[in-house]
């Protein structure tokens, strides 16, 4: 009865430890693809530059993502973050190889919250430009710009849904870091 | 030797209860802070309305924070965000009188990612605006409108400080409630 008990005790230890490994793979996982979605964000961003086909003898009409400060923090957060989640790939490695580690999980949930608030200014300063450059504003006098630079428009505004993945992503990673702790 | 053993035991656990209560409290103290941060915010942002001493005979110059959508979309987040942190009360509470529960800790920390994202995009798009406000650019032909709108700039962007310091609080939050996760 005490050996059934003990072999029981020792199964489910076994269960526990293969869940635990389970969900620290899904979080370097989640980890990866976050990579690709910022860093595509970024990338896409901070590629962005249309010039528009006529001209005059002094002025040439050109479009570039750093005309607009806001998309410039857009893509410096989209870096900084993709590096870190670069960095963090070490770490999440560490916790599928040492199930039990609990300072560098709790170490890993406050860069993720930080982490995931810098990537959530940039983007939703961001959102924010593109949806004046798209209606502009009649009461401030701003008038929208995407008539004149179309493709600019669709540039910036797409590279925008990488980071919100992101930042689904990274809402996950703090839920699964928070089970891997409660869970040992 | 085995009594004082058991007695040592008996202390360390009695300890770390009440460490434990100690965070709870704590726990409860940020978000009683971020309440009145963010409602604070939701108010001053709500309450923008400024009315230009002169007239014509056809236009009356008025601002109000609705005039831009993105401020509509700040006052809805922050108050979306008190009246959660003030839910979250009772959980906060709850943690204080039970310091070893689990589910609703991860519960909790899952929730308070959440709106840290929905309070940093608000707080966010918000200051892209203000900041053109402040500054316009040249390229898309946005001109300032802080002249103009002296008290209705100096508002809004007050009224951001108690976005930005919830947001500082959400982190701490998630910290907190972290550390209780692997403490028990």
């Amino acid at each position: 009865m005490k050996a059934g008990a003990v072999e029981l005790g020792h199964a489910s230890k076994v269960t526990q430890r293969g869940v635990n490994r389970g969900m620290s793979i899904l979080d370097l996982f989640l980890r990866i693809i976050a990579i690709i979605a910022t860093l595509g964000s970024a990338i896409a961003m901070g590629t962005t530059n249309e010039t528009l086909p006529f001209f005059t003898q002094f002025v040439r009409f050109r479009a570039k993502y750093s005309d607009l400060p806001t998309f410039t923090f857009f893509v410096v957060a989209n870096a900084i973050v993709s590096a870190y989640l670069v960095l963090s790939l070490g770490m999440s490695i560490f916790h599928i190889m040492r199930s039990r580690a609990q300072a560098s999980r709790i170490a890993l949930i406050f860069f993720d919250a930080a982490m995931m608030a810098l990537l959530t200014a940039g983007a939703s300063a961001s959102a924010a430009i593109v949806y004046l450059a798209h209606k502009g504003n009649t009461k401030t006098n701003w008038f929208p710009i995407c008539q004149q630079y179309d493709s600019f428009c669709h540039r910036t505004s797409g590279s925008l849904v990488g980071s919100f993945i992101g930042i689904i992503f990274f809402i996950l990673l703090v839920l699964l870091s928070a089970l891997a702790l409660s869970r040992r």
